[in-house]
């Protein structure tokens, strides 16, 4: 089962376009990956001294979404590597399950002492297990 | 003579309007502090440990901008309380000094061990008052 | 009774001093002013062609928020003046009711044809007291 | 040779890690692009009715940038297809020239009545290949 959180686009989500801004996405993501830490163990671990660090976004803006738009975001874990993870993250239209944008997002476990990436095995790795 | 910086309205400034959004004039705000800060010995101060904080900023919105606005930002020193001081901030169209903004922000040097206000005499005072 | 929102502070509001930035309350704001619109007829009066613009925000940072903080944003309508009003915004700290920051926020209904100011009489100012 | 912009890292661009945010480099990509635009035709031709349209970005993020820290930001159109085209766009730490992230970001260029994507050929592939 996906995480999932709801945005209803605002006025402030927009740009010239009338649409929601390229950068705007990259915070309802990083929003949903705040709410997914949230409702795992993995958001103590990360108090205690992991840092959750983003090394790739790779995003396609697939429609445009405007003014009221209703949209969600789930976050599912598609891969888990030595080092790094990859996260999928879709961002669709409430009303009819279009796709708005989706995005694969890599990232890392950091050590928040020596500031190198952890392998992603044992402990954290069924914790990452968790994210569904 | 004020400390002055240039912005150019970009797409993302704007939202539904078409105008440069509320809160992105406070960042033009902020970025004109900065740089404000920048040419003053007080960005030393600051570094060791003194902690410039807005307490209150009071915003005209006065006529929208919209894109490729070229806007200037000019920030002047208005006041010096014991404890705090006003800034007056304006945001103008370079082609003809009309006003997009007009802002008043106050503020105050915390020192950052005690989290207190510090007094703003003497040296701070003297800091201060080469904002212009 | 107020409209209120709640916020969870998430890492990306946060700035340099690690608490919720000045612009980014304008958003908390903001997102508070939609929510409102939305559960009064005002937002189909705006569709029909009435632009809610804001004039001034006088906005008081009176305690820092940092990650995790729950807040809430109570809106209420404070006063109606003849062709401006005047809304209060306070955010505070769900868990002891203190306040981050409050703002007083004026805005006016524009004509979206003749871009004047509406006089807040009658169906309009009816509607503005269903703010609460 | 590029079309480069210069970016000095303020403590709004920066999240709770004190680090530029993830969100916020892709408005440096935007800023970078709307001035390369503006050194082109092509802003010309957009006003005209032409929508510039990102459908994809793919960014690298390498280093964690800090407060004061000078960046530049390089775009060069990396390949041109049959409707869409590939921009690389770089930012670079100004001191040492080390890379804090980069990205590749496909856009297409949408005829704004039809909103479908122009074939980039003739003129349009002219005015393209004058990004450098």
């Amino acid at each position: 089962m996906p995480n999932t959180i709801s945005v209803k686009v605002r006025g402030y989500h927009l740009d010239v376009y009338g649409h929601v801004n390229n950068a705007r996405y990259l915070e309802f993501l990083e929003e949903a990956r705040w709410a997914m830490l949230e409702h795992m163990d993995l958001e103590a671990l990360l108090v205690k001294g992991i840092l959750f660090v983003v090394v790739n976004i790779n995003i396609n803006y697939r429609r445009p979404a405007g003014l009221n738009s209703l949209l969600t975001v789930e976050s599912t874990l598609k891969s888990v590597g030595t080092h790094s993870a990859v996260l999928s993250q879709v961002v669709k239209f409430k009303e009819n399950g279009n796709i708005a944008a989706d995005a694969e997002v890599t990232f890392v476990l950091l050590n928040s002492k020596t500031h190198q990436p952890m392998k992603l095995e044992g402990d954290l790795a069924q914790l990452l297990s968790a994210i569904g």
